[in-house]
């Protein structure tokens, strides 16, 4: 890296009797550094009136910026009170930053407060005029790492995603090849909902969706030894700034507006409108509203890993298995959705454990004992599972690999009849499984008296357990597979509208 | 009232030779429309040039605006073609509108579109420069509407709601006098949510929550045939304009603002600058979300009603009982908030009820049984029941009287001995049961084959709930009484922390 800073500071007097004395102390100041930093160098230095100016290059052991800011509080130390001088302003000229990068970039990178040249595989920011605070608030680091970051995107955008066959089903002859959603639809069992990719459920879907909820709870939480609890559903944006959802997929969540106030006065005009033109009036709603600073649920775990922040879990409690079944999730889908299997709105269980790594590796082997029995033997459904990238790595939009075998995760999917060859055709991912090292425990400070802590989740969309279930085995109960049949045996009967 | 309107017409050509003929046709105009209400009037008819003025006055039988309207398109018809003529521009100089109100207002009245002036109990609008779009839109009989209600609430604001006393409980001794949301934040059975009036329900307290959840479903929800549907949690304005909970509330919303795209490149710069300066860029977001066109449930009702829109239900499948036991309710409290008895974010099954007035009768009355067998023998509570301002009437603001008594709200009030003193403290609302007539079924155009339609609700606030309960039996299970401890006798283990 090369760091190439000119700078110079105004006084609040003239120091042109004490050239000498602040050209010594530049040089003093220059020689300290050199020991920790033998590339470190300030050139032209130059005095006129109330300003010093200089150049400061590195190769950014010891970073210019953070020189400067060293050098004015040390001038002001050493000099403040006998001259009765102080620095009035920090002026940064131009900063330019060249780094290697591991390869060229392949389309046009930007990046906010900087310009950006490459030469190959060098970059180059450069800045003029920045001022202080912004060196202060420790931008250039991000900066570069970002520029590294949108480079090596080129490199895995487009390219699939890691996935590795982990076991596979049978092939199981399916009772059908409808799409259950528009079977359904037709029966009446469920209805679009009142806004884009959202459904309400009838009775009879309705009975569908708590079974598979029954199941879950009884086949494999319980079991486990899991308890549940309630989280909240509405996010604030610092939770999404610790997991990195915030800044993985803002264009996917669903944001709320609290009201600017809850005073009826200031809402009457709004209520005037309203009841008069039978319409919303934009521009006073947008009055009376504040800015977003949450959203709603996107998945589970991050207000549940907000809730055990800065925490020390006691041994005994250890490992802590916790779910919320509570909470419904919202993914703005725009373009992608269909039927009941890939909506805006969605009912998910979201497992979270929390353990020394032996715990966690010993609850994934018997959480996925568990999906087995309930996949093969109650539902006797056509699966297979596979190792792909790390959740938190997808939701960073980045392809992962073979690296780590222990934290990961590994994907369920099923076979969807109606898509059409099972060789050819996409299968649905229709549950999860990952363990995700300490990741989550350091975002939120996670601690336990003694062990290291792990953590992981292994979201059950019941959405996602419906379709699959009802691709393969038809609306018809008398064609469930027993197992199944045991939970639920009759469907309720619907509404019937003329 | 007495309607005054100064209006002109402008032509596309001079009409001066046809003077006669306008005045004539104005004059046979005049006297038909008398023959519908003698005391539409039009006056000072002047032709100059392009130009046709004239002032209509009305008690309001027929309506100036709708006459103007009226007298535009016979003139067309009748000289539009003879004479190549038409109207090119109405202009409304001047509209005024007096009408008696019931009361004289008690303070200043403003509405939009008008200036309003007061005289005793007449109020009249006065309307300058009206275009012919405004008219057409039918606002001018909302305006007054708006205006009287405006005043009527003049007289009731700061009134206490309707409210009698229908039965009420024997006192019973409470078990203690602590406020038991504080004692359980204490314990750590329960946790303040990430953002206001939201909560986080450790394992403890989730226990509680769901134990209720199952005895509103096991005594009350299945003997009496509720079938369970899942409904959305996301509500289009839409359907608040139709419950009328848009013009009633709109200050204790959760607004939802969707993202203006989900495109990654119009999400770059936001990403950028979330990554680089580790805080939310306010300007960058509001340029990426859309206006909001929805909002968080308030209550379950009027989305479960909107699946209903439009449809004729089958006389087998009367009455349509229907519950939500998934959607969570989301209000704006700001001021009130205090435990988890108040709060932003809450818990409720809505069992919804749609037949006939004797079928929904008849279950309410099975209903209170239910609820009686739940409070007196289950929880064992002190408690009343209330006649109050039905539900409808109380979203608008109205406080209502005895006048129904079929259908109506009824409250229902436990004790809470934490806030003193039985005959003086107030009482938490912890349950209600309403019959709405055929508001709701109107609104949304719901029919029957052959039979009229009611419908009601009642909602079951899982937190009112817990906290009536607790309140008046304390957190030791030991002193819960045996109805209770049937369904929950022993509270799990927690999570410690150190």
């Amino acid at each position: 890296m090369m760091f190439d800073l000119k700078a110079s500071f105004n006084f609040s007097n003239d120091v042109s009797s004490i050239k000498k004395e602040l050209k010594d102390f530049i040089i003093e100041f220059n020689k300290k550094i050199i020991l920790k930093d033998k590339t470190f160098k300030i050139k032209e230095v130059k005095i006129d009136k109330i300003n010093l100016s200089f150049n400061i290059i590195s190769e950014g052991v010891f970073r210019p910026h953070n020189a400067l800011l060293q050098i004015k509080n040390e001038i002001s130390k050493e000099f403040g009170k006998k001259h009765h001088l102080g620095v009035r302003e920090i002026k940064i000229h131009n900063y330019s930053i060249s780094f290697e990068l591991e390869k060229k970039p392949l389309k046009k990178v930007t990046i906010p407060f900087a310009d950006i040249i490459f030469k190959d595989k060098q970059a180059t920011l450069i800045m003029n005029n920045v001022d202080e605070e912004f060196l202060r608030h420790n931008y250039i680091d991000r900066m570069i790492s970002r520029v590294q970051e949108k480079v090596a995107s080129h490199y895995y955008e487009g390219k699939s995603e890691f996935w590795k066959a982990l076991w596979e089903s049978e092939p199981k002859k399916p009772v059908w090849t409808k799409d259950p959603t528009e079977e359904m639809v037709q029966l009446g069992w469920l209805q679009q909902g009142p806004t884009k990719g959202k459904w309400f459920y009838r009775p009879q879907a309705t009975t569908i969706m708590k079974t598979m909820q029954k199941i879950a709870i009884e086949e494999i939480l319980k079991p486990l030894g899991f308890k549940e609890i309630i989280s909240s559903h509405i996010v604030p944006f610092d939770i999404w700034l610790k997991t990195g959802h915030m800044q993985g997929m803002p264009g996917e969540f669903y944001y709320v507006s609290e009201p600017a106030t809850r005073d009826t006065e200031k809402w009457e005009h709004f209520v005037d409108l309203t009841k008069i033109t039978k319409e919303i009036p934009e521009e006073e709603l947008k009055k009376n509203l504040a800015t977003p600073t949450s959203g709603l649920c996107y998945a589970q775990c991050p207000v549940i890993y907000w809730s055990f922040k800065g925490k020390t879990i006691s041994e005994k409690s250890l490992p802590v298995f916790v779910y919320d079944n509570t909470v419904i999730s919202s993914r703005y889908e725009s373009g992608g959705r269909h039927g009941i299997e890939r909506v805006d709105e969605f009912h998910r269980i979201e497992p979270i454990y929390i353990g020394t790594p032996e715990q966690l590796l010993n609850l994934r082997d018997k959480m996925l004992e568990c999906y087995k029995h309930v996949f093969n033997n109650i539902f006797d459904l056509e699966w297979r599972m596979a190792r792909v990238t790390p959740w938190y790595m997808q939701q960073a939009g980045e392809i992962g690999d073979e690296n780590t075998k222990e934290t990961g995760t590994i994907d369920f999917e099923a076979y969807m009849p109606y898509r059409g060859d099972r060789k050819k055709s996409e299968w649905l991912e229709f549950q999860n499984l990952s363990i995700l090292g300490d990741k989550y425990i350091k975002a939120f400070n996670i601690k336990a008296q003694k062990s290291q802590l792990w953590s992981g989740c292994s979201g059950i969309g019941l959405e996602r357990w419906v379709t699959a279930f009802l691709a393969q085995k038809g609306l018809d109960s008398n064609n469930w597979p027993k197992g199944f049949r045991k939970y639920l045996d009759k469907l309720p009967d619907g509404i019937e509208f003329l």
